[in-house]
């Protein structure tokens, strides 16, 4: 469930024009352009950028980014795109420190429908005249960067179906390498870019039936390794793993505010409202308390409002 | 351009009657069977299969299947389908037997656009309850089986935009390869299934001036190798690469009827004009006398039909 707070009607033309005051002049109305952009949906967004657009012949991302500054800025210029515009933003810029933000990448390969990463990897192309996978494989190298390629090329069946026979076998390949620390990686590979999600879930059941262990529970030896707990943790439960990024984000802020920002663009119109929930249920502390607390300012300010505050 | 011959106008219901006709009692005839549905383009034949199905609540093709044999059945099956299903089919049947038939997969993540290829795949999950990529994988290993599973999950960016360094660079990292049997497979993979085909094209352009041969004459070592050539061929010039299938193929008939079913079915509606041309200027033999010549019955007639004659 979505945590944001959008009117059923709204005026854009009233919204950029409000907007328009907010940012004209010396100084700039943070407080009215959170009001405005931070209760509004996707589609309202996009006609208020064309509202702005059309009344002041300016672009008003452009604008905000030149008003606007630090990770505030950052968040609202990440919160205002379409989720393909976003992704394509945060893939790009994950990308030129693939080592450090490499999970950008996999969480948009194994959180993304395969209907709404196809739109990204389009978007894509408009956006930055190259393909994504170009991009991600141009960044990395070696089996890091096949796992990498793959999960962003993927298409994976949406059914419901399920082979137990593959599950066992592929419960068995995976805990080889996450266990053993051997085994096949394309093998590895082979698995968690190809099949569908809802095998995954069984072969990960099964892995947890077998090895008495959840699969999501290992020490990563390298790079490609870490990698794949990743895409694990993602494909099994994504709010899961959102919520354990909030929490590490939370304990030592300033190490991942990028990480609180991509959950909250990317989740308040899905699912923030279960993560929220997940949180107290881990933390025994309300995630809006741990905002209020932890983080100051217009950033805080634009959290708690997608938050539905 | 294409050479199927197809009316303007056209009642799918006489249509439905006229081949209800022809199948129905003892024996079948074929000759009416190809006079319609030979002449009839992609959408006009789906509208038949309706109009067929809603007047004899029965599907045309199973119909078919059981009235028809030999190669004539089999390219008759391909040819009512739409491209999407149809590729789907030559896939499937392809990667049962993927050591011999390997250019089937990669023709199709080669000659295809960017979005036909989508369409493929999205119509893969509806027919086999599975991606395309993820059965590739499950029939192929190795470097050959990377190179196939990133060939069909392939969305290569369509613009014109050419990167000379990067053509240089990637066309000497494609002779150490092709030419010298050493260097990078990774490497080779990466480019041939990101790189934009007019990327690709500028890469192979490259590598004839720097040096003085094609990219595309050369022996292959292994299967990986083989299966490099057709990419580079297909993504170099479809046309002549078709043009050559079916030169081999008429050379040794009873060797590759499915090669030339393939091509039929598959460019008759595009670019089916253009092959045939090349036909001629490589071997003074007009196609449409040599299918005459090699090949009799129904399949002989249905082909031409196809050609436009």
């Amino acid at each position: 469930m979505a945590t944001l707070i959008a009117p059923t009607h709204h005026s854009p033309q009233q919204d950029a024009e409000a907007l328009r005051k907010a940012v004209k002049g010396w100084g700039t109305d943070e407080e009215a352009v959170i009001a405005i952009l931070g209760r509004r949906n996707v589609s309202q967004r996009q006609q208020i950028r064309k509202a702005y657009e059309e009344l002041y012949s300016e672009d008003l991302i452009k604008r905000l980014e030149s008003e606007l500054s630090g990770h505030f800025e950052k968040a609202m210029y990440r919160w205002i795109l379409e989720p393909e515009e976003r992704y394509c933003l945060l893939a790009n810029v994950a990308m030129k420190n693939c080592n450090k933000d490499f999970h950008v990448i996999v969480e948009i390969g194994c959180v993304l429908q395969p209907h709404e990463l196809l739109a990204v990897r389009r978007a894509y192309h408009n956006r930055y005249k190259h393909s994504l996978g170009e991009h991600v494989a141009s960044h990395t190298n070696g089996y890091f960067g096949q796992l990498l390629v793959g999960l962003v090329s993927s298409y994976r069946y949406g059914g419901d179906e399920i082979n137990e026979r593959l599950a066992k076998t592929e419960a068995d390949i995976l805990h080889e390498f996450v266990k053993e620390k051997k085994g096949n990686r394309e093998e590895v590979i082979r698995i968690l870019t190809t099949r569908s999600k809802t095998q995954l879930v069984a072969t990960f059941n099964r892995y947890r039936e077998e090895h008495g262990t959840s699969i999501s529970k290992n020490e990563a030896s390298d790079e490609f390794h870490k990698a794949v707990n990743v895409a694990i943790r993602c494909i099994y439960d994504h709010k899961k793993y959102y919520e354990k990024l909030l929490r590490n984000a939370m304990k030592r802020i300033g190490s991942d505010e990028d990480g609180i920002t991509r959950v909250f663009v990317t989740r308040a119109e899905k699912d923030l409202k279960h993560i929220k929930d997940l949180y107290y249920k881990k933390n025994s502390v309300h995630l809006e308390d741990a905002i209020s607390k932890e983080i100051s300012g217009d950033y805080k300010r634009l959290l708690l409002t997608l938050l539905g505050k």
